[in-house]
């Protein structure tokens, strides 16, 4: 069995890693970390994993324990896993950052978006993105992944079959995104409130978010040039699913775009083209490590419209690491993840 | 005290007039309309009305007991209205049509969209639009009102202020439309379950939804020209509310744009254009006839963002239709519709 | 004009005052305050009141200011207006605490549930319990009301027909309640965030809730003898409502029970008795001054099961607030708050 | 692989025995009925089966191909399972059936709730009343297995352990029950509507649910006498969960209530008893085969609090069926079924 540590297991990826991990087939969850939490058993504070982790309970964070474990999960706030990577990585253990800080190539541009330094720049050359879509060859030898963003998964696989093939025009690319309310994690915020956020709905940070310089890096790659790219996020009354709607300009209209979708996604056992006039739910990925995908060319225009669905907290987070760490460590890719959504 | 006829009072856009209007200071419901549920007091069948309404209950449609009446709304299906207007106005009364069957002022194009012949086409010269923001005068003076779409109202006062100024690029205009599931009404469809609708997110019509001509008619009068219009509607997961996100490309800078929305929108009762830097909340205008606006310029681009937010069962419906009433009548143009949202 | 103080205006029984207050034809909000909000214009901190109270912002609390009202709500937390009250009513205005510190006759017991010594039991023999359907007279003397809480206010309204007739056995009552989670306040607490509290239920405080003794003591005074009550109270993903289960044992089955609860609240403008075998919905009362009851006898054994719900911000807090203010000081009871639910 | 049929696999709990099926390691679902829709995918109808079933669609029911199968399960209304039960017990397959057609003993009873004759009472004998904690040894050897219902499953289970030993009073059993919108079907009922069911509570069928003659046959059958039950459901708004309050007098004190309910269940893998002072969440068991209990004996009175949850498409329902599926075949009493709740 591959031992597995997890830094910071008390927020919603947290206990998102844990639930996957709970049916993982060759994997088991050997340490848990939270300063807050010391001594509190997992299944004391997350009753859903009673029966699951008997006597798994959380402990401070400790480089030995941790380094002990094939694999360590950063489940924490940004900062966090900057400040105990090299320690850890020098142990010989494997991290799967879920956090944003290994994300950003430019430690610079990271600064700047997270107002504070970056803690490890030295890193960031070991450090491989994993989108497995794009990156799953590098993933495989990776020692520090760092998993993308919840909105960043879903824009960037609705988007790359286009900019892959050079067919949108890259000056003005449109997400307008809409998360469920766990995106905004765990922490008790009045915004976040049942009486403040259900029944209604709202854009937020349209100024800016932090995944914007995220999701244009990704497009960037996959474009191989510059890209302009508006992001609007908004927050939704539901717990999980970002629905990504996505507008790129393709003034090419001879390339048939569900053909392109569909060959580009073939071998992927987690992106899922449908079939063409699809309008995705995201309750049919809800709790599944999955994106679902439509493209649409609406009355025949220049304006393609790209629709894309996940879970944020599993194909947008913990399932996606899971999928990352069976690569790296030469699982089956799917182990442990292949399970419906739950619908209703 | 005027006298209100409503025909086909049954659906959400029926039940929200009776609430509106029972609190109306100069008018009273006289005659409600339903085939259905003949004989059945209003106060039975919405709970929410009992001691509102005692003696009010549904009848059959008939010309003579509506023509008595000073004003007859219609919350009909599509078609209603045309079968019953012209013998209706030849009594005298009013009609205000929150239905779509005037709002196309091209009855072929109508046709095309509804999938059946204009019922009533030589009444579309004397049918107003009945958006107070844009047509308060033709309002006063007219005899046929057609109350906008839900969708069309969010849409049309948020880009307004840009269309009239010839600031906004006409090709290529986006409407990321998110709605409230009242409104697909109150009919039995599996896709309005709960268990369907709650806890997910979806788009649904991309490839073309009949709101789109007519929020396209609107925008080009706006403009003075052709407009490029692409409309994405979605479905949210909550009673009431729609959340216009807006995309213009504006390429003057020299314009300040919070002080144009602002000046456009100063006089009207019901348009409140937010401090700069906002983000509205549907639930801050739930029940309450407003729409709320905001205006932003991501990252100094060339592309502007509006957020506009009504109730879409409010002044996106039976609200508006109170307002043209009060309009029309001469009566104040904020009786019975100057309260606050309910929140939370 | 009325004038109106408010003590702690920033959650949600204090946005809910003053968007009822904004309606009231004879009162006006002069002052309202909050020492961490102070100079914060209240339409800026509540969007929905934009456009209703342009200038009002919150104060520190001065004497002198609130003494100069007519009548101060307090809508504090428990212990605040126990402070404060003594001093206020010396300025000779009235005090209408929507909070816990008033509501128990016995300032011991009040001790005992509320954890501290009670800040003001001199004042207690002056104090009248804001329940119109019961103390009217005594309300329309006093100058210290005590709202009652939510809980207190359906359960009392659904028993007391039958214990004020010494219908049902005292010493086995049970009242298994539901509140929505606005119930638990605007405070940024884990426990009532969207994505822990909706798509779930659960019982809490079943060994004991602060609302127990003051059932207690309102269903003992309307009984005239001691009462056995076993309280349970549950959390139900809403914003608003509370839907209290009835259950006393009934053994005459002489009593025709709906002709004695209509006979019971005839006159009352705010308690809606529903015809036989109906079944109250919560939404029914949803931003309304309203409690509706339905009384059942099933199979018609000995349990008498009565159903009675209300808005916990209304009729639970801040409507049978103003609806007590509208008394003690003469106006028409119903004023500002005769209009009907929100529905849907 | 065990081939497993399925009658009428369209509604909530044939698309969730799909989904736990999905990943049972020994089944493999063959044969799934629906006249309506004949032909079409199941996975085109439930997309989040897309990648699960590929080739797998409606046919029309046929005893032939059903009969071919070990197991056949009906998700159908009441009423199907009777007309088709004899002639496939014939063919010598299993039948675990899902609908309320063999759970009460006494065939005028069932006559008496259900409207309509009953359409097999020669096969009652056989039929075994499908709770495996009380009935595991009698449905290893079962052809014929009734399933229990979503209320009678929380219900019992919470009560057992206190009939079971004689210390509650059978004479004044109340059960209030909370149930999710699933519990009504997928069927398009206006009631069902997110618009109706959402942002409201309220009780329903207080006169009499067929549920009842359920529950008390198996209460009657642990207590070994009759009992009177008053039983109240309730509509809560969210997708899935019960959660049952139970009410018992039990005047003797000297039993450890807590003991008492461990060691009932203490072999049981899907009954799960919390720690004393527990309040179970029904999202503690989203998706879950699990039924979770807290015993409470609030302020030490003769009055006994029991919390018992379920997901009512899970242990309510489908995940029992398949809990029952494997004990009648002699397979692991958990295969397919030993997996976290999804939560948040």
């Amino acid at each position: 069995m591959i031992k597995i540590g997890i830094v910071g297991g008390t927020g919603y990826t947290g206990v998102e890693l844990l639930r996957l991990l709970a049916r993982h087939p060759q994997a088991r969850v050997e340490v848990i970390t939270s300063r807050s939490e010391e001594g509190v058993r997992v299944a004391d504070m997350y009753p859903n994993l009673r029966g699951h982790y008997r006597d798994l309970a959380f402990s401070v964070p400790d480089v030995q324990a941790l380094g002990a474990c094939d694999v360590v999960f950063f489940a924490t706030p940004h900062g966090v896993a900057h400040s105990m990577a090299a320690e850890l990585l020098a142990t010989g253990t494997r991290i799967i950052d879920l956090s944003a800080d290994f994300r950003l190539q430019d430690a610079e541009e990271w600064a700047r978006w997270y107002g504070q330094p970056h803690g490890a720049p030295q890193l960031l050359d070991q450090a491989v993105y994993g989108l497995p879509e794009v990156n799953r060859e590098a993933i495989r030898n990776a020692r520090l992944i760092a998993v993308p963003g919840c909105y960043p998964t879903a824009t960037q696989l609705g988007l790359l079959p286009l900019l892959e093939q050079g067919l949108a025009d890259p000056s003005r690319i449109i997400a307008d995104c809409k998360s469920g309310v766990s995106g905004a994690g765990r922490g008790a915020s009045v915004g976040s409130l049942l009486c403040e956020a259900s029944e209604s709905m709202k854009a937020y940070a349209v100024a800016g978010h932090r995944h914007l310089p995220e999701i244009r890096q990704g497009l960037q790659r996959a474009a191989g040039q510059a890209v302009g790219l508006t992001f609007v996020p908004h927050l939704t009354p539901m717990i999980r699913g970002i629905h990504a709607t996505l507008y790129a300009t393709v003034a090419d209209h001879s390339v048939d775009l569900q053909t392109l979708f569909e060959a580009r996604y073939a071998d992927e056992p987690f992106v899922d083209v449908l079939p063409a006039g699809s309008h995705p739910e995201t309750r049919s990925v809800k709790g599944a490590n999955l994106c679902r995908i439509a493209v649409h060319r609406p009355q025949g225009g220049d304006l393609v419209v790209v629709l894309s669905v996940i879970d944020n907290l599993v194909k947008g987070a913990s399932g996606q690491a899971v999928q990352c760490m069976n690569i790296a460590l030469g699982l089956e890719e799917t182990a442990g993840l292949d399970f419906p959504a739950l619908m209703p």
